[in-house]
């Protein structure tokens, strides 16, 4: 059995992680980790997981950490994992980061969109960023997986089959994204209180959210040349779920038949992406605690305009999954394990 | 025009005041105060009043407050309000508060309920209990109503009728209320964080709530003796709403429709209570946004148990909306203006 | 006092003529009709309204309408209120038709999105489009106003500021709505089932939703010339409210407070139209039960693209209220008679 | 492997079976009947099970199901399966029916509470109880196993330990039970289209529900003599889980944490029961996709009033994972197979 420890394991993600490994034949959790909740059992905390895992949570510990684990999942927030990181990585085989701080290849773009100065450059162009879709092969040999952002992963697997080749105009990208409430984590704040945020809907961050540069960093990578897009998210009032619009301009006329074709083909080996057929379309529910990203596109012939839908669980493909699938992958294990 | 103060505009109760206010003839507002957001318009905090109420907010400034206003409505919270009351006396011709903090007749209930020492219990006696269904008259003269708690008045609406003359057993009251968050304030918590509770339902302060002794005192006062109630509030995942279910034993037989008439005849007269008959029952979104209380009975004749159901709108009937009701009531102005 | 009628009153955008027409001080609703509830008051439908308005529905009877009403609103389903029309402009000195049934000027395009062969195309050319604040003068003049679809309402107010002078490329117009439940009406349906879609988010009718050509014909008298669209909807589980985002391609460099400029100008004079300013944005809840349209701008100056967002009340701005807005500039009455 | 078949397996009880028994190292699903999908996959009525169960839905065939089934689960509705139950007795060894239909033994209660005549009484004395936690022994020999309902599974859980010895006063049963929206089933009617019900809290069939009786007989069983209970049923805007608060008159002093020993003991040996110490208390969502019924309890000294609270998913513990838990106890497999 590999021996996980989770870092930071009280958020949302690090309880996903916790029903996830539980399902994993090949792994126990070792060790978890709160600053905030450290001594509590972690069915304390979430009292569905009593007599099922009740685990004491550990403060950071070095030496406890390096004894007990293998490999280290980090959970913690955007701008404090980026200082952890290091030490992880003295500390177990592997690490698996599923903050945005090792996403970026780029340092000052940190600076832009997420309002902090990069503490450890160097180690940016080591982080490898963990969509098994599209980097199994690095993912296998990393040392260090930056597990994408949840509105990343959408939009990268409805963008990748297209972005070869010359299918798409690169100039006309645009995505239309809504997420649920847990998204925004765990911490009460106004715009997540229930009586302000359930029976509305709105749009935040607009042409300002730090998941614009992680997609377009891979949209660059996957179609060979730099790509500005625009990205908008929205929140839902429920729980869980990401859906993903994606509109796009076809550069030559291509049938709605073909256009599956390269979707399928692109996803045949795929066991997470599964591809709707008209008049099927994605719903968040379908993928809910699921590890699956569902997409289907649709053709406006009357302007050559492609309209591609994505939905994941934010928390499971868009997260803690997504990072299990990447162990799984490092590991060279099933890459279901745990998941299906 | 009567010139309207509100001290604590800025929570949920405040908000209703402002939006209920707006729709009466007779008033105006003339001060709204915040600590939090002195200075700010308050459709910064409430969008939806744009270009309808965008008066800004004063600090707490009496002088301002003496000049401006006649009459006060003190929205602040428990704890806060009952240092503030006796200075708002001098400041207005009457004063209405919507905190718990004057509801209470013994002092010494706000030790073992409330959690806090009553600073200023003189003024507890002074304080009239205000639901005008029960307490018209003495709210007539009033210089300081306390309004009602949210739950205390879907319970004491839905008991008054048959608390008089032994139709029901004084030892067996057992009320089981389910509130919609907003009744637990502005402020967020992780309790009320969307994630945590749009999919869930929970009984909380089982034993312990502060508006049990709030709803014995008045039926001990309706019924003639002191009386102990079991009351056990619920958290319902959505925004507004009261329903309470009240089980009651009758001492004689008496039929469900002889029971309907003692209802009908009880609140006849009365603007805001509406009676269900049967098939028809009690649904708070039947009152949402409005001051009714609505009501409803079934009889068990196998066991003789009646079940009483009311519903309010936590926020109208249940705080703000009866609060104008009482401004009404001492102004000796239609008890409907601005609420219908 | 005018008398009103409302054809078809039980569905939601009957309710909400009812409960707008209810704060009007110049009408009186004068009839009510239903085949499905006939006889039944319209309180046992709706028992929210109980007390406040308990008239009886009656069937369509021609006498009865045209002896008891001035104004007719007709609130039928689409399809079947083509055929009733006719009858209703003889019965009453105007109508206004709140269904889809008299808003294309293309006849043949009721085949190709709604699916059925209109039956009085020449009185297509006849019914004036409602929306005051871009047709005003012909509604004052209108025997038959047809009232705008929801999801038309609040894309064509975010776009008609910038749709002359060629400041947007009008090949690049991309619309992507969201919508709460009750915009699928009062019909029981798998896809409403609360299970169903609460914890839910989806996109329907991609590339084929009814409303696309109703915005095109619009967009297009704005314009001055033909244009394509792109337009997707999607349910928010919620009860009301739409919001959209609108993507547009500057064809020249203007700064965001310019473009500001624009909207302000264009909606200076407009009640109902509010312009929020950064880092304001609008939300569902600031028009949920107004007849507000809310917008705001944000330009991505990366790649020139302008992201337009509105919000509306789907059943107020999007149905109701807006008719009983035209009622007001037709009948020469202020135009927040009832509405505010 | 043992061979399961699922007769009516398109509505949400049907759909948990698969869910949980696709997890089951034991048995696999061998045939699944629907009369209105037949001849579809599973997975076109529920796209969540897409690549994961597509089994094809057959009619109900008696040689395909006795060539294929060793164990037959009957979801069929209540009044249905009555008359399917006397046939699949001869086509499989065992039968699970979560129907209503073989619960009481009384055949009259249910011309009084469903309002049918029962046309198999004789097969009432065979159908076994299937509550695991109290029944078990019996079940263990059961040809034909009648599944509990939701409600009386939260009821009677909570009822259980004090039933005996005269701890509480048995004319004093006062139940208070609240569900999710699945509880009503899948078929869309009015009372549970979203926009009806999403923000609304009511009670419903108020001293009628036909889970009373059902309830009374085994609260019979356990006491030892006849018992008149009251239940209140009460529909939340959720999707799943029962929450039931439980009024209780204690016969003679017995401290809070005694009671708590009553139960602890009680249960100890039990995997799916788990009692919490104050200050925790049952929450749905800590049950939500679990086999778990979470307990508590507080006892009010003030009148010696015990109010107990349990909580399950009316889908899982409520329906379909009792019923696999009963298939695990009559094979003799451990209980918590394919539901841990």
């Amino acid at each position: 059995m590999i021996r996980i420890g989770i870092i930071g394991a009280t958020g949302y993600t690090g309880r996903e992680l916790v029903r996830i490994l539980l399902r994993h034949s090949r792994v126990k959790i070792a060790a978890i980790t709160s600053e905030t909740y450290t001594g509590k059992a972690f069915s304390d905390i979430y009292p569905e997981f009593k007599g099922v895992f009740d685990l004491i949570l550990d403060s950071y510990n070095k030496e406890m950490i390096k004894e007990n684990c293998d490999i280290l999942f980090s959970a913690l927030p955007h701008g404090l994992s980026q200082d952890r990181v290091p030490d992880l990585l003295e500390l177990a085989d592997r690490v698996i980061d599923l903050s945005g701080d090792f996403r970026l290849k780029e340092a000052k773009l940190y600076e832009e969109w997420y309002g902090y100065k990069h503490n450890n450059p160097e180690l940016l162009s080591k982080g490898i960023y963990g969509l098994p879709e599209i980097n199994r092969l690095k993912i296998k040999e990393a040392k260090l997986v930056s597990n994408p952002g949840c509105f990343p992963t959408s939009v990268l697997l409805a963008l990748a089959p297209v972005l070869r080749g010359k299918v798409i105009d690169l100039e006309n990208i645009i995505i239309d994204s809504k997420s649920g409430v847990s998204g925004a984590g765990r911490a009460p704040k106004l715009a997540f209180h229930l009586p302000e945020c359930s029976e509305n809907f709105k749009a935040y961050k607009v042409t300002g959210h730090q998941h614009t540069p992680e997609i377009e960093e891979q949209v660059a990578i996957l179609a060979g040349e730099k790509v500005t897009i625009n990205f908008t998210p929205h929140l839902v009032p429920m729980i869980r779920g990401i859906l993903s619009t994606v509109y796009l301009k076809l550069t030559e006329s291509i049938s709605q038949e073909d256009i599956f074709k390269i979707y399928q083909q692109y996803y045949e080996k795929e066991q997470f992406v599964r591809i709707h057929q008209p008049p099927s379309l994605p719903e968040t529910r379908f993928v809910a605690g699921t590890n699956y990203c569902d997409i289907s596109l649709r053709l406006d012939r009357r302007n050559n305009r492609l309209i591609v839908i994505s939905a994941i669980d934010n928390l499971v493909k868009g997260a803690a999954g997504q990072a299990v699938q990447n162990l799984n992958v490092l590991k060279g294990w099933p890459e279901g394990e745990g998941l299906i």
